[in-house]
């Protein structure tokens, strides 16, 4: 991509009315507006959206209620010494995550009650912040550390990152008011504490960048896109204290981020920073900054990501591993880091118009962010492995660490996921199409109705359990258009028919229609949705000699609650000859459960290679991994062992 | 075993004056003192030990200087607030692990020059004890918290474990002073504090256990074994805060130690408590605790393992993972444990005579705790991973957080390391041999003299770069005597020669010689020592379909340094036919450096296995793995993945 003008002239000009999370200044391409989506409640996301509505906002609200996290806002309105505040110092966050949520659900269906819901919640927010803007209840206040005493880990910048992304939904809704304030004033303090002339200091968890630019796209405010740029220049040369196991690197501060060469350190640090620093280069039109999120893309995307598009190889530091380091069973691939490989791709896909963006975006709405929440949305997994050695204890319904034993969790210790998923949720129709001069584009598919760039669409589709979309053609604007969809990179037998024409074969990319459409024109398209084989690359010695199963977009697992009774899915080695077959939305394939002996108190190392002491013919059923678990505590395996 | 008889009532009876770590009471068998062990400096071992004593000592006496640990006892000696206390909560601790060294070198080979640095610094250690006996420099004085106010994260009662296995040092070396007076006043203070009526709590870090038990044995003090009995009970009842991320697992203190089936948690806490639980089951004949630590030993060896006899594969905790979770690359393999894990061996060989414990204490000397150290004893692993996927940064001369970048540092903010393999390499002796009623045994194989059971034994050996091993008789008491020397585990072709008799083959196990043995009498030992392949479980994902390579009792591995130019580690490929060759103390085999191609941006899993775009075969040279990036920066495996 060339960013041959100067988009950043443009900035005061941003459309501030269309309800989108992300909208670059001219851009060719743009995302639709959550409020031009409607799901439908039966589909596959639309499910999830009515349920984050109806369940996740309010179990999040009374979680948040019960810890004390809103009593903090409270508090220091009263002026209370808050020395004993409960909560993590990031604990704002979710209460500024929750009320983005709540306000792009308004924004689609307005709810009188929600409505209230809302504005009390913004009242006790604002009446915590002080005259000068400054906005946070761990610091600087009575019995409270100074203000940005400790930027490393105080998350202050952070907090109002998310507060400013919530007060953009609520802006793009058509509503300034007191929430839209509430942010700007905050992002005013930090513009005139961190702007030029002002403190050289960075924070410790990078998303007050990416959140900057987007107020100032929304609010038309130049200095913010400024500050965030400042912010990105700042980052790697060291000036964050290193704590013991807390690394330059884990902090976004190791290298500066034109010259980094792949994402690192905390995952969802990496994530944020790197969206913002990509808005940075697009307003700017600074190829070289473009060029470096994208390279840092690439190599990620190459050799540290998940099967699952998940991200994140290491509990230690919640972090990104070296090039190869994708344990299935100690994956971490966070929630939030989803959330964020979203974020990255979407920007990415604004800038480019590619549908690789696209691509990793299904995989990991569909294997990421719809793994975390149970189907009831009131429990979620904080990190997801690929692999589960012990099945895990029931969550219960008190706070968890990070959820680690294979079991969603009402709450946790460190809780982003669950109010990151429901911010996500609640504004997805955005990412299912985008607009350009020329027409529109379908990027996921889910049934509903979409109205954008002139065009009412109506896509009707079981996907991704089955693999035909209909789209039907409701109304149009004039003239010739390109109607695009994306062929997803595992649809290498797709089809597109456009009315009675027979079905033409389309490669993975991108199938366009290019001409004058009516009401009623309707376009099929059929995606060879039967169970396939995947093979990992052999320098990920983790996996190496397994086998994973994926139908559609949809990575498949192994649970112990579908293996014969006496067989322990270590044991599991498959035949990956022909393909897998086709059992509801999962897969049905043949192996063996083959019985190694160990000796206890010898060593598992031996001088020739094991030799199997009994081997038997067992049929074997997968399911969604996106659904794992739901059946209570269970061991699971995506790559499965392939006998020999 | 069965512990027929109430060992606990000889507990005063314990011999106060041989010069060994561990003196169970009444025990069949015994550890040889350290005094009656004089190694040859240019032997493996005699070389470890030597450079310990001349570098390593001095070395960790400089850095806990210059980083104040050691002012930490003058400035609670003088009263001084000390709120800026440097160092971690344990950094005691380091000072008695130092103290108990200098005691060990002190009692092999008396100096005047370390016999005054060694009283110089018990005399500042003993100056800031309190009056009731009480001994901590960041806990109980002015500007710090109360004493006991943090028990699970403390470490009050380690640091005193530590403090009394120095003073047990001291006191079998024949020096009732005022070390030993030192540590006996804190064991009192901790006994009349935690005892029965007392605070029914325990430390989060276990070691006063094992210590306690060890100072009741040299002092005669059953108090101290009773109180350690208490500490044992005390565990598994969940009475230590847990803590975000730091579990009940992390502390011990999940399950009693009587209930546990394997070693969980924290490595390194997991050894020292089932160390002291051992001690304590056998000087009360508590045949079910007895039971339940070799139960936890038997299933840890068989399934948390690695092949270097490293344990502990977690990061994050430093813990153990489940079952069959080894990863090479993440491989914590923390020297602490290594030292642990030889300390636990030890005691289960002592109260069973058993070989297999004595096994796995040659392969975690030669691969674990020889490995961590430089060859010039300045610098130091903390993890010993058994894969390094980029090469570390060199380490400079400051303090590594814990090193984990593959370079030995020589100094760590967590700095447990260089002070235990200190103490270790001092008492080496002790392991090298012991005797009981029948004789003596031969339980590690280095060149030196041995005077135990009334014999005087000379070794001449290069093991284990060779396989031979020469014993004479120097001295022998009279009458028929057992000469018992072990075979190890993996020596499956191993002869054993008495004078000019023709050699005899012998299994693993032990090739006892019984007979009147007079002075002049020779025995020779030949061991397999051409290197061999190792295969891993199949369930080890993390190496399935790899081979490693061992030699005698040494672990190679596959360092960068001796790749061909533009050979990068990832793409080799070993054709493990026939034998490896020998060369010097390695290996030589043939392979391929098969590259497969990658694109970035592209996700590295594919519809069909990876095919290789080019395979070029070529010569690798495998090194001990305990003398890894020892020339530098370098990437390293020690399993190779098998070629088709």
């Amino acid at each position: 991509m060339t960013l041959s003008t100067s988009i950043a002239d443009q900035l005061p000009d941003a459309e501030a009315t269309v309800a989108a999370p992300v909208r670059p200044t001219g851009s060719a391409v743009q995302g639709v507006a959550v409020t031009d989506v409607q799901l439908d409640a039966q589909g596959f996301w639309g499910v999830r959206q009515a349920v984050n509505s109806s369940a996740t906002l309010e179990h999040c609200l009374q979680w948040m209620e019960r810890l004390g996290w809103l009593t903090n806002f409270d508090r220091v309105a009263r002026g209370e010494v808050t020395h004993d505040r409960p909560g993590w110092q990031f604990s704002d966050s979710e209460v500024y995550k929750l009320l983005e949520a709540m306000a792009w659900d308004l924004a689609r269906t307005p709810d009188p009650a929600l409505e209230a819901t809302f504005s009390a919640l913004v009242e006790r927010v604002g009446a915590a912040q002080d005259d000068d803007g400054y906005l946070n209840t761990a610091y600087g206040h009575p019995g409270l550390p100074p203000r940005y005493s400790d930027l490393a880990m105080g998350h202050e910048l952070y907090n109002i990152g998310h507060l400013l992304q919530a007060a953009v939904a609520r802006f793009r809704s058509g509503h300034d008011d007191r929430l839209v304030e509430i942010a700007r004033r905050a992002a005013d303090q930090i513009c005139k504490e961190f702007g030029a002339g002002g403190s050289d200091a960075i924070c410790g968890h990078p998303e007050i960048e990416v959140a900057l630019v987007e107020a100032g796209r929304a609010f038309g405010e130049r200095r913010y896109l400024e500050q965030a740029r400042l912010f990105i220049e700042r980052r790697g040369r060291g000036t964050l204290p290193v704590r013991p196991l807390l690394s330059a690197e884990y902090f976004q501060d190791d290298v500066p981020v034109r010259e980094a060469t792949a994402l690192r350190g905390h995952a969802v640090r990496a994530l944020y920073l790197t969206a913002g620093a990509l808005d940075v280069a697009v307003e700017t039109g600074d190829d070289e900054l473009f060029g470096a999120v994208t390279r840092q893309w690439e190599h990620t995307v190459a050799r540290r990501t998940y099967l699952t598009g998940g991200m994140g190889s290491r509990h230690q530091d919640e972090g990104f591993g070296d090039d190869w380091e994708l344990p299935a069973d100690r994956a971490y691939c966070e929630t939030c880091a989803g959330v964020g490989s979203v974020m990255l791709a979407w920007r990415l896909y604004l800038a480019t118009g590619e549908v690789r963006y696209a691509d990793l975006i299904e995989r990991t709405l569909f294997n990421v962010v719809a793994t975390s929440p149970s189907a009831d949305g009131t429990a979620f997994f904080y990190a997801n492995p690929l692999q589960q050695r012990e099945p895990g204890e029931p969550a219960g319904d008190g706070v968890n660490t990070r959820a680690e034993g294979g079991i969603r969790a009402p709450w946790f210790e460190v809780s982003c996921c669950p109010t990151n998923v429901a911010r996500t949720l609640a504004s997805l129709g955005s990412y299912l199409a985008s607009v350009d001069d020329e027409g529109i584009a379908l990027l996921q598919y889910a049934s509903g109705e979409i109205r954008a760039g002139g065009f009412v669409l109506r896509v009707d589709t079981a996907y991704p359990v089955e693999g035909a979309v209909r789209v039907r053609v409701v109304e149009a604007p004039a003239g010739a258009q390109r109607l695009r969809l994306r062929v997803p990179e595992w649809a290498t037998d797709a089809t597109v028919q456009f009315g009675d024409d027979a079905p033409v074969s389309v490669a993975p990319g991108w199938a366009d229609l290019t001409r004058s459409f009516v009401s009623g024109d309707s376009v099929v398209l059929r995606f060879p949705i039967a169970p396939r084989f995947t093979w990992p690359d052999p320098r990920i010695d983790a996996v190496r000699d397994t086998v994973a199963v994926e139908r559609g977009p949809l990575v498949l697992c192994l649970e112990s609650t579908d293996l014969p009774a006496g067989v322990a899915i270590d044991d599991v080695h498959v035949h990956p000859i022909g393909a897998p077959g086709a059992v509801d939305d999962g897969a049905r394939l043949t192996g063996t459960a083959d019985v190694v002996p160990s000796a206890d108190g010898t060593l598992p190392y031996r001088p020739e290679p094991a030799s199997v002491a009994g081997r038997r013919p067992i049929e074997l059923t997968l399911v969604p991994y996106h659904r794992w678990a739901e059946r209570g505590p269970a061991t699971m395996r995506v790559f499965l062992p392939v006998a020999d």
